[in-house]
Formats: C-alpha cells, structure tokens, sequence
C-alpha cells in the first residue's frame, strides 16, 4: 500500500505547482506530463497527437454509434482515442503500485477509484488570480483579458467535458474529491 | 475584523459537530439554531414557521409573480418568507460583526460574501457513512435503510434549491467555498 494523491485543477489555479511543491515536500514521485510520454510510447502515437487526445472527450454517442454509422475515418479516430485511454489506464495503475506518488490531471483519481490509498485533490481559484498567474506566466503580450478570460473557460470546459465522459463523476463538484481548495 | 468560519453541509455529513467542535477548539462564538430563534424573535413567527421558511425555497417565479398572478394568499406567504430572509441577514451580519464565530448553514457565506474575513467550508460525505451516522443518531428503529437514504437526498435537494435560489452560488460545487472536505 502506497499513498497517492491526485490533483484535479481548474486552469490557471497553480494545481500543478501545488502538485509538484506537494511532492517535493513529502519526497513522493510526481506524474504530469510523463504520462503523456509513456502513453506516446506505448501506442506509438506522437506526443502532440496524445496530447490532443486527452485534453477532450469523444464524441458523446461513441459507444452507439461506433460500427454502425460512422465512417471508417471516424471510426479509425474513436479506436484510436479508446486506445490512449486504456494506455493512460494501465499506465497510471502501474505508476500508483509503484510508489508514493502525485499524479496530476488525467482521471487519475477515477482511474485508481478501487485503491483504498488515494486521496483526491481539487484545487480551484477565482478568475482574477487566474487571470494574472497566467499573464504573468507567459512572455506573450495580452491586449484584451477578455481573450485570456476565454481561453480559461473554454480549457475548463474541455476539463471537465473529458472527465464527466470517463468517469461517474462531475468535475469540479465537492462530491467528486476528498479535499477541495481555493 | 473577526475571523468568521462558514460551514455549509450535506445532511448527515457530520458538518454540524465539525462546526461546533472547531468552535469549541477555537474559543469562538457557535451559531446553528440560536439563528432560528433570534429570526422568530424578530418577526413574531413561531419557531416552527421560521424553521418551515428557511428549509424550503421560494417558488422560482416569486419575484415575477408576486402582486401579479398570486392569489392574496400566496402573496401573505411570499412576504412572509421575504421577511424571514431579510431578518436572517441580518441577524447573520450583525453576528458576524460582533465576534469571532462559526455560523453553520443558512447561506451565511453567501450573505457575508462582502466581508474579507470569512472562510466559507463544505462538509461532505458518502452515503454509506452518512446512513450510519443518522442511525446511530436515533433511537427509532429503520427498518428499510432506502427510505432513510430517500430521506437524506430529499433534504440535501431542499438543501441546494434554498441556496441556489438565495446565492448566485451552486451547493456542493467545489468553486463556492475556500474549503471542501470528505
């Protein structure tokens, strides 16, 4: 038995850097973007593809529709995207049986829900913080906040999309962690 | 300024005595049912009512039907629940000025949002916990577990449509307190 800790986050909210600080602290394994490497290796896919394929959830009707009216194309994509799932399942199973671990995003915490040692992390922050965290994150020059403002919503949006389609739960809803926190 | 913790919680979570232990930890000022009573007090309604007014939510049209389509009954009773909620902000404000306290329910961390010393916390739990808590808690006996898990939707339902409909905020969603925790 292992401790684990998954961190689900809103965009911008500095979850990640709560992550990688939290593991620092404790000595623990930290998982972010490794994940997305050892699932490219896996399957053989590139890292950008992987990438892309994670960060949205199939269409909504993939399970009724597949075989039936989709193309070939269509139906070659959502195979694909079942893929990078599976990979990224087995992937963060072995990683939590490994050792003590921070895994950050990726449904870790529905991925390891029949573990009786994980504690799952929200972490959320009002607009403002974000805002400013990312503009001060980046070199780009920001003419309108109302774009970077866009831009978080939708990134949630995608978020929670991709984890309401793989898990039971709902992003971001108190009941779908043990600690949430501003 | 004081230090004003809210607790907001689903029903048989145990956020009640987690309120009033963390008061007690803390020589601060509890407040649960005293709201209640000092709400009769102010309005000349029983306790009874108050307690009636403050569980349920207004219908959703009151503010576009009222003086409208109501009948002068419906009306009476809308003003009645108007002025219940007015009485409660602001025996929950005029509290909150006077000390440090632990305020648990009764959107307190929606009325207080203007203060910058208030930490607003969620209490939650799963099911299988909470059936048992509100067993032991009684000393009826149960003899169908699905009524009482029936009971407990029902009141955590009343629970959020009461806050839904006062806050601009959603019970239980993780963005509308500091703090949320299994």
């Amino acid at each position: 038995m292992n401790t684990i800790i998954t961190i689900g986050r809103e965009f911008g909210s500095g979850g990640r850097e709560f992550g990688r600080r939290l593991a620092e602290e404790l000595h623990f394994e930290y998982y972010d973007k490794e994940i997305v490497e050892a699932i490219s290796k896996h399957t053989s896919l590139s890292e950008e593809y992987v990438q892309q394929v994670i960060e949205s959830a199939p269409h909504p009707l993939f399970p009724i529709t597949i075989g039936q009216s989709m193309s070939y194309t269509e139906n070659y994509q959502m195979h694909q995207i079942q893929k990078v799932y599976q990979a990224q399942c087995e992937i963060i199973k072995d990683l939590a049986s490994k050792s003590n671990c921070v895994i950050v995003g990726r449904c870790a915490d529905y991925i390891l829900r029949e573990r009786d040692d994980v504690l799952n992390v929200f972490i959320h922050a009002d607009m403002d913080f974000r805002l400013k965290r990312i503009k001060a994150d980046t070199d780009k020059e920001f003419k309108d906040d109302n774009k970077v403002i866009d831009f978080i919503n939708k990134t949630d949006k995608k978020r929670a999309n991709y984890y309401n389609y793989y898990s039971s739960k709902k992003w971001g809803d108190s009941r779908s962690y043990d600690f949430c926190i501003d």
